[in-house]
Parts: C-alpha cells; sequence; structure tokens
C-alpha cells in the first residue's frame, strides 16, 4: 500500500465548494461509501463528498466512471466490492477522486450524478453477514472490572489477546433507528423481576468492515489481515446493564445487547483511513509482547489508527429549551491496546470464516482520562451525570437522544469525519398478554 | 394445531417399501424437509422418505404437488418456506403425506421423482442467518459448574431464564464436513502458549430451526412461541476446552465454538414432532415456576419432547479392526430444563428479531445418568474413556470420528429418526508464516 497516493494529498481540492469547507466531515481526501436513495429511487451505492452524494449508479451510467469495482459499488449493498477485496477499493477510490477533483474533465456531466446530502436516506452498507464485538480498552476492562474484583480487575487473557465474543447481526441498525427500550430480567432487591430495563446505556465503539472471505480452517496471519480491513465507522452497542449482569455468567452477554445496535451508514475505508495510522499502542507497563501470531512489524509501526471520538446527549427538557447536545465522552482510538489487524488476525486464528460484510465492534473506547470514559456505566462511577438545565442522569431516560462522532487526524494531512450515529430512546412495549 | 392430524396415523404406511420397515428413521409419519442434489443437478429442495429421497422440484413440475408451499419447499434453501410460517410447512406435510401413502394414484407417476438416498448429496438446509446456543441441560450445568465452583455449581440465572450465548453462524455446516482441528492460544504451566488445541470435544445437542420473523422490538410471547419454530435436528457443537477456559472471561465463549458447529441435514418439521411432544421437565426441587413470560398453560403440558440421543465414536483404530462405532452418550431431550418455546420467548422478549433460517443449538443435552453424559469434558470426569481394543481417550485425537443419532419415541407414535451428524476429526494447519 502507498502511503504517497495522490489521493491523500492535502493540497487536492474538490470543485464541490462545500467539500473544501474547513472542519468538514466528507473532505476529497474521504470518499466514504454508503449505500442511500434519493427522491423514491431504489437504493443504490454513493460517496460522501462535502454536502453532496455522489449516486455511483447515475455516475456509471453517465460513464464518469467504469468497471467491475464501480459496478459493485453502485449495487444496494457493498458485500460484492467487499469481496473482491481492498485492490478494487483502492481502484474506485483513484477514480472517484479524479473525478470530484478541481480541473477534473468531467465535472460538468458529474453535477447532474451529485444528490444533496439532506435528500439522501440511508440504507445499511451492505448486509450483515455476522458480528463480533471485541473489547480492547484497558480502561474500560479496569474501570468496570473493578467493580466485581478490585484487586484483579483485568480479566486473566486481556493483555494476551483481544477478548471478543460473538454477537447479533440481525439487530444492527443505522444511525436514525428507535432505541426501543428492551424488557427483560434480572434480580433486584424483592427478587427476580421481569420489565423494562432500568439501565439503558451506551457504548461509544468503532466499526470495522470485513473484506475479502477466508476458508473455514484456513487462519489469517497477521501479515494478511489489514488487507481483509474494508472500512471503518461508528458504532453504538446499546446495553441493558441490569439484565447484562444477571444474564452473563458463564456464558456472556445476549439480550443486553441484542436489543439494536446502531453503526453509522458511512463507510469510511480502509484506503482513507492510511494517513491516520499510527504505532500500535504502547503495551502496559510490565505486560510482554503479543505472541508471534498476534505480532508484526507493520502492526507495531501501524496498526493504530488516531480517531478523536465524541458522545453528546440531548434529553427532551434540553431539546425543548433549544440547548445544544451536552458531551459525554471524548477520547481516542489510539489509545486502544489491541489493533484491528489483530482483532481479524485473532478471530480467524482458529480458522473461522470472516465473511464480506461481516462487522466487528471494538468495544467500548474508553481512555484513562476522566473525559474519555465511553459508556455512563464508566461515568457514573463519580456520580450522576449533570447536564445543562440542572438536569442529571445514571442511564439512559425515555426521549433521550445519544449522537457519536468521530473525526481521524494527522499532522498535515486532512482530518476526515465519519458523520453521525444517532438514536433515540422510545418506551418500553407493554408486555404482549398471553393469549 | 389438531394432534389428530391424519399424517400421524400409526397405521399409515408409504408405497415405498423402505420406508415401512420397522426401526426406520425416514417413514411416512416423518417426512424431513432437506435441500440436496442429485447426479449433477442443482440443490433443491427434497424429503426423506425411506432409503429415497422425494425430488420437490421433479415433483412439482410433474404437478404431484402445487402451492407456494411447494414452490418455496422446492428451493435451494428453505429460507421462504420458513419466512411462510407454519401453515405453509403443515399445508406441504399433508401433500407429501397424501402422495407417498399406499393407495396414492399418482404412485407411478412419482416414481419418477425419487432419488435413492446414497445418491443424494446433501447441503445446508437453509441459509443461516443467525446462531444462538443455549445451555438448557441443569445436569451439564452442575457437573461443569462445579469444577469452578463447588458450593454454587449452577449459574445464578440458570433457573430464571434460559442461558444462551450468541455464537457464530458462518462456521456452521452439516453432517460430514472436515472438523479441523483449531489454532489456539490458552495458559499452560509453561506460560500462554498458541498451538492445535489439546483438549478438542463434542457436544450433543439438539438444532432448533426458526420459522416467521418478529419486527425488532416486538417479543414472542409464549402463546406464539411454537409457531416460531419450524423444526429440529442434531447439533455438534465441536469445542476446544483449553482455548474455551482461558478466553471466556468475562464474555464467554469465542474462538473454543466457532471453528465449526455441524448440523444433521434433514430438518424434522414442528408438524412431524407434534406426537412426541411431553410435559415440560419438571422443576428441579425447590425450584419456583418460571416467570409469567416463560410460562404458559401449553408448555407445561407439551412443551417438552421424548427424543432418544446418541453419541458414538469411531477411532481409527477401531476402523482398521473393523469394529463398530462405540456409544459415548445416551441421552433423553426431555430431561432439559427448558422447552423450546421458552428458548425462543426469552430470545426476544427484549424485542430481538428473531429470522426464518436462524438457528438455535439447545446445549449440550447432558442428563442425571452416567451414560447421558453428553460431552467428554462431564464424562472424563470420571476418567478416560476406555475403548473396544484397550484404546482410551480424554479428548478427541485426528483421525476420531464422531457420529450423533437422535429418536423422537412416543407410546403408540411410530418413532422417527433425525438421521446423523457426522464428523471427522483432521490435523491443524501448520500456522502460515508472517509474511
Amino acid at each position: 500500500m502507498d502511503v504517497h497516493d495522490f489521493t491523500h494529498d492535502p493540497q487536492r481540492r474538490a470543485w464541490i465548494a462545500s467539500a473544501n469547507a474547513p472542519g468538514g466531515e466528507f473532505p476529497l481526501q474521504n470518499l466514504p461509501l454508503g449505500v442511500f436513495s434519493g427522491d423514491g429511487g431504489a437504493p443504490r451505492g454513493g460517496v460522501a463528498i462535502g454536502d453532496r452524494v455522489l449516486d455511483l449508479r447515475a455516475a456509471l451510467e453517465a460513464g464518469l466512471i467504469e468497471g467491475e469495482a464501480a459496478e459493485a459499488a453502485a449495487e444496494p449493498g457493498l458485500n460484492r466490492l467487499m469481496a473482491m477485496g481492498r485492490p478494487a477499493s483502492r481502484a474506485l477510490r483513484h477514480a472517484v477522486s479524479a473525478l470530484l477533483a478541481e480541473g477534473s474533465e468531467a465535472a460538468g456531466r458529474a453535477e447532474a450524478a451529485l444528490v444533496p446530502m439532506e435528500r439522501a436516506r440511508m440504507h445499511p452498507p451492505c448486509a450483515i453477514a455476522n458480528f463480533t464485538d471485541f473489547m480492547v480498552s484497558r480502561d474500560h476492562s479496569m474501570r468496570l472490572g473493578a467493580l466485581k474484583d478490585p484487586e484483579a480487575p483485568l480479566p486473566p487473557a486481556f493483555d494476551s489477546l483481544p477478548i471478543a465474543y460473538h454477537s447479533r447481526a440481525s439487530s444492527v441498525r443505522i444511525s436514525g433507528a428507535e432505541v426501543v427500550r428492551p424488557n427483560g430480567q434480572w434480580r433486584r432487591k424483592d427478587g427476580v423481576h421481569f420489565g423494562p430495563t432500568e439501565a439503558l446505556d451506551y457504548e461509544l465503539e468503532m466499526a470495522v468492515w470485513i473484506a475479502g472471505e477466508n476458508a473455514l480452517g484456513t487462519p489469517v496471519p497477521m501479515a494478511r489481515a489489514p488487507e481483509r480491513i474494508f472500512g471503518f465507522g461508528l458504532l453504538n452497542d446499546w446495553s441493558a446493564r441490569d439484565i447484562q449482569r444477571w444474564e452473563m455468567p458463564p456464558l456472556g452477554p445476549f439480550l443486553a445487547k441484542s436489543l439494536l445496535t446502531t453503526v453509522s451508514p458511512w463507510v469510511v475505508t480502509a484506503e482513507a483511513m492510511i494517513p491516520f495510522r499510527v504505532p500500535a499502542a504502547a503495551r502496559a507497563e510490565g505486560v510482554p509482547p503479543p505472541l508471534p501470531h498476534l505480532d508484526s512489524p507493520a502492526n507495531r509501526e501501524r496498526g493504530g489508527m488516531s480517531v478523536a471520538l465524541e458522545v453528546f446527549l440531548l434529553t427532551p427538557a434540553m431539546r425543548a429549551a433549544g440547548a445544544a447536545p451536552a458531551r459525554l465522552t471524548a477520547t481516542e482510538f489510539a489509545w486502544m491496546a489491541w489493533t484491528p489487524a489483530q482483532m481479524v488476525a485473532h478471530h480467524a486464528s482458529n480458522g473461522c470464516n470472516l465473511l464480506p460484510g461481516d462487522l466487528l465492534g471494538t468495544g467500548t473506547c474508553s481512555g484513562p482520562t476522566e473525559e474519555s470514559r465511553a459508556c455512563l456505566a464508566e461515568i457514573i462511577l463519580s456520580g450522576p451525570v449533570g447536564l445543562p438545565g440542572g438536569e442529571t442522569r445514571r442511564f439512559l431516560l425515555d426521549g433521550d437522544e445519544v449522537i457519536l462522532r468521530g473525526r481521524a487526524h494527522a499532522p498535515g494531512a486532512v482530518s476526515i469525519g465519519f458523520g453521525e450515529c444517532r438514536g433515540t430512546v422510545t418506551p418500553a412495549p407493554d408486555w404482549p398478554a398471553d393469549e
């Protein structure tokens, strides 16, 4: 992979003015892929650029882009492009960057293939085959582990492998999906209880989308793991803590998580992230290096990513008062103890087959600072959250809206955004009477 | 549902002689559905009858069966039939039973739609959307839980809900798939180690296939749960115990399970199982009844199923000596502490959407007796397994073949079989060098 790829040149500008606005999320250096529908049209692939979406179907029909990668990317799901692997998405990026750059001869004709972003209805970027959720923040694991065992807060294997569990693919939705407060079972002082969760939480994570496929029984070594990453997004792993605590021993989280998982609809490709790669986080003091199957020179040098991540909360009272969302979390992905490539290599180390369109969650991206606690369960360890207008929160109440944002940043590079990952909590359904 | 449905009449015989042989697995009362291909043909739906497979595509084209359910069942996957819900599979069962019964006027013409079972290559019965594995045997949970805490061997929630975890859909295969010994990481006396598992085990489970769909956020009450069960099969949840022990805390099993899961290719429909329903197992002494959302009169009366389940082992030495497979396990599904309907209602109680083609594993079906221990981890608690020819086993060695069998039985009913669920262990791959 060429880190001097022309598409990353910070001097390059688009002929779409909004893409060149300082601090915008979707400059010419980003070009994230997604699936959208315009006014009544069918879902199709698109690329976010400034405040527009490039309709890849229209661009293909107009002859502005061509080839198998472009055809795959124009489909109503990115699975085929993901299956084609990284060279295909690299070729597509080059073509789209050339098309949208200042000086492009096709600019006049391409204008017709642009849709205003506010008129684009987003769809899931692909059919999600499997969803695996990791837990790679040492700080998150320490803070919550200390509640169970202050002497040994970290799981025994934490520093030896990226801990993960299989999660639920069917309940993954894109930003904006309604967060229906789940009913569930847990133990209270008065006995085992079933009813609406009283401890609904968010978890700020990054999403990792998988490219290519390894046959069942065939591992993916570290040297090949980066090629298996198609791109990245934001992920909110909504969690019901009361249900979780009760159901977890010994098989792990189940209904506490499968109520809903929300992802941002735009996939920031691995190509776009090249300028934001950083060395893998330093191992904690006294912790030996990973075993060889989870280690590589490339991973040590550039396995990490610099992404500033934030969570905002807007309550119904704040909304009524016209207040801005309050920031609850500000953290950094580069702090994570394991890299995306290590997640892939570990996941496939037993021969498990990873499929195009598989989704990995990184786990809650908490860091060492107070403001970097990336879920309420951690934040309220020091008491309820104070909000503008005098409100407080321990867990989420009906009507609360949670907004995740992310921005990749590096010295000398044009920073790029991930769009938003939003969700508003709605009341639990009445439990259906047994007919 | 009519328990006096004519398709269950024990007097009914097929015009295919092998289907009437005493003790056969696939009499006229069974009619399990599967997907197969004949000599070079494309995969299509079929029904097992005696030592034949009724080719549903051919039967449809010959006008022997008709309608939307038959068309859906003839496809190369049963997902659409599963989506149509139980009335569709009931209608299909009636039509096929009439076609294959002695006295059928179409018998002559139907002969051409029969394929010898030994020439039918089986395929997965459907595209598996999601796979969830339960743990509903109290005996299994007690025996293995006692290794960690002899004072409190059962998970706290065991008697309050059917414990489960999300497992891996991509690594589910049908009977006959190669069991590649996985590499993995665990802690040994000499430190954290990565290499081929030294504790490969089988787990005898039943498979539950889901019909219909509930929207995300919409629970399935107990009264509706039985309608969401399309059918049943056998499931081997291959497990690497050394990897499992190390990776489990706190998020549960991950790579110890996603190496492979094997299911039997024939789906015994919920309709076929009606004569074998029994009351839900009695609650253990002193255990209160389930909370109302996991209870119903119908479930108490007929939520359980009588299925005798067995595991056999054939080692390379036994194979060379011409010995018959040795039985390691003989157990009974009716002993399970939670019923399939309770699994469905619990799974959807948080609003999680269950999809047509979703797979539930029941968990290891161990019972209270010595011979009903349904995995090696339990069996070897009393020492290594002795085998014909003087061999012993603790865990599975390369070349070992494990065979699951099951048979539903009830007084006055014609017992029906589930076919086989087989797998042979092959050596671990050399760990790929880091290129």
